[in-house]
């Protein structure tokens, strides 16, 4: 009788997820996704930004992205070569980038940073709209 | 006074989340990571396999990662070249990757698979244990 | 007594070759790279010249580039999907590159693009300065 | 008169180019594949060595090829962060690759190392058999 919370429209899921978890799970594919594909990627100080809103161009296109905001810091990939060796590739310790994800009421932000005392490019969920899983509802039915 | 579900240990995420949740953003981490890392690599019949074993054991590594079974598919690259041109690139096509993650006694299990019908490398949820949210929690306060 | 003919400054290799044969190596590299860079980028219609223009960025930053042109025709990824999966990722077929390196006088011209026929993504010398190695000069030897 | 050195077979160049030099073309196209494709794959201590091998199998198979080593040292990405972080991505610095390509009696030697003083994944020609272009010819005509 309780009905799955992607109701209106068909799944793309085997399991039953909440629209908050499907959003969940295409967050962490945009942040993976970016991490694997543009290492890299030639690039120096003049260059960088370019690169960047291509990145978020490519990511825009991917289902239920509202936004996204990506920066890449030439400067953390440490000192530059020199002459015909004077620029870089990119590195996970340049990119930082956030996304937010919104199916109808529901949305959720999530983002990428590399964390030096880590030494880890760190994906994190930033903010979620409404409270974990059916919360609301339990209050509601507990209201009556 | 209710504990966030990732108690017990400092969740990695700024936003509030249930465990399950957080397993479903990382297993989207895995599988978007997967998509956009390894197309391209040079690939016969008689290699297909060692790169399936390479992709799962650099899985893995990963946060919270329990199984993960890659199966590629060279066939699915239509026909072949000649002479030296007569191997492949892992295409999308080629790709089906199922993950399954767990954090304590909550799992979830994603798969990446090419659908023919959609032109689309699609990426789901197949099983995640529990129901949606606190359920369980709701129903042993109503129960008490 | 007859001088390597990348004298008048170090060269980078260990073994001695000529200009024309190192830069030949270098353009190698830029189409080997582009094309194992930048599989599977989400792209569009809208998207794919700004993406074009992003590889010709970074491949300029690179050694010895004089000019690139990169070309990506969305629609040699076949019929597009429906709805949240109308878009594509960049696969081989779209892809058609040609670089222009210099090194002094010498000059070298390469281009990587798919062949249907052959299945492959076919990269090819188009121009080289010069004739093969040091022909000219042998034949100003016998004509001396 | 005087037959391309290519003879044979149909040459896949339009410009007209020694075996040499093609091969030093081809050795470029492996080693800018193999930089621009694996960077971002998570590895251990314990798995760098089957991602090797796995690279040699994808190089082995592109044309000309006659061997392939491929050396990852994950020490050389730094200290290691801890617990669920306490494993790497490969990264420029960890990567040695040496490739020899063949064609009939001519063979190249390239390799990709990452040189700490340059801050740069510097690829360079190792050997090249032969004098540079058709030295030997010219000999040979000359000595007739």
């Amino acid at each position: 009788m309780r009905r799955p919370r992607t109701v209106g429209r068909r799944s793309l899921h085997v399991a039953t997820v909440s629209r908050r978890e499907a959003l969940l799970f295409e967050a962490g594919i945009k942040l993976g996704g970016v991490f694997h594909q543009y290492l890299g990627i030639p690039l120096s100080r003049r260059t960088s930004g370019g690169l960047a809103r291509t990145i978020e161009n490519a990511v825009r296109l991917q289902p239920y992205v509202r936004s996204v905001r990506v920066r890449i810091d030439p400067a953390r990939g440490g000192p530059l070569g020199r002459g015909r060796f004077a620029y870089r590739y990119l590195t996970a310790e340049m990119l930082d980038v956030q996304v937010e994800l919104a199916d109808g009421p529901v949305s959720v932000t999530a983002r990428l940073a590399h964390r030096r005392d880590l030494r880890y490019p760190l994906m994190r969920i930033v903010a979620a709209s409404g409270s974990v899983g059916p919360r609301r509802r339990s209050s509601r039915r507990r209201a009556s």
